[in-house]
């Protein structure tokens, strides 16, 4: 969860809500990803389909059956439900996402009778997966004051 | 929907399950995509991912929000997701999916109260787009029989 903490704060430094995922197979790092859905102007870049679209191409293979994935934030829908296409094993993410969270939070997609089953446990480093965000919008909420101070 | 069973033919073509989608703009297709997972051996390569990713790029936005996507299958939950997250406005689809469908079948996610609100209609060209998928599985299953055969 750490390597996946230090790929959300490349996201933050380049602007983007910081999330930050990690595939890792038998032990080993075999991709990781970090938010970039405003650089490339695209709502599939989220962390975890970036991390899951390299763990395939370097595996040469669209089952990452060995597979776990770590998330500094709980997935989305989008992001759980490419968690059972690609068959990975486990999920483990850290803050909760009241919004959009779909492996605990909103929805549990992990109870569904998909094709696949995968398990998620949530909670991982919390604390420190939650205050990368919430450190991130009150920046965002501070320049957004300063800008708006200036213009008027 | 015609548009979206002419991409899930050039899928069958090619010895990919035979899903096709379309996104449409003020009645325009901005985008198509079909299926492409064994090809790129990649579990993302869903056509409706295919189809956003380059509505996406040629609007230049992650918001496709006077959008609707056409689709020959009951989107799975990566897909519907992928809806929602790029705000897409409704979704017209074919056949349901028993197995992975989350706008009826196994979940209903345009239920649910994420970010963003998307509408969900099945069973357009209902027969045509079943008739792909059972006809795809037909043929292979004769083909994998020959082969066994053979090889006795």
């Amino acid at each position: 969860m750490r390597r996946a903490i230090k790929c959300a704060q490349k996201a933050a430094l380049r602007g983007e809500v910081p999330v930050g995922a990690v595939i890792v197979k038998d032990g080993k790092v075999i991709s990781t990803g970090y938010n970039k859905r405003e650089e490339k102007k695209n709502a599939l870049m989220h962390a975890e389909l970036i991390a899951i679209d390299r763990a395939c191409r370097k595996l040469g293979s669209w089952r990452l059956e060995e597979c776990e994935l770590y998330v500094t934030l709980e997935p989305c829908p989008m992001c759980a439900g490419a968690v059972a296409n690609a068959r990975i094993k486990k999920v483990y993410f850290g803050a909760y996402d009241s919004k959009m969270g779909a492996m605990n939070s909103v929805i549990d997609l992990s109870k569904y009778n998909f094709n696949h089953h995968f398990e998620a446990e949530g909670g991982i480093l919390k604390e420190e997966c939650a205050s990368l965000l919430s450190d991130f919008f009150k920046k965002l909420r501070n320049k957004n004051e300063r800008q708006s101070t200036n213009e008027q």
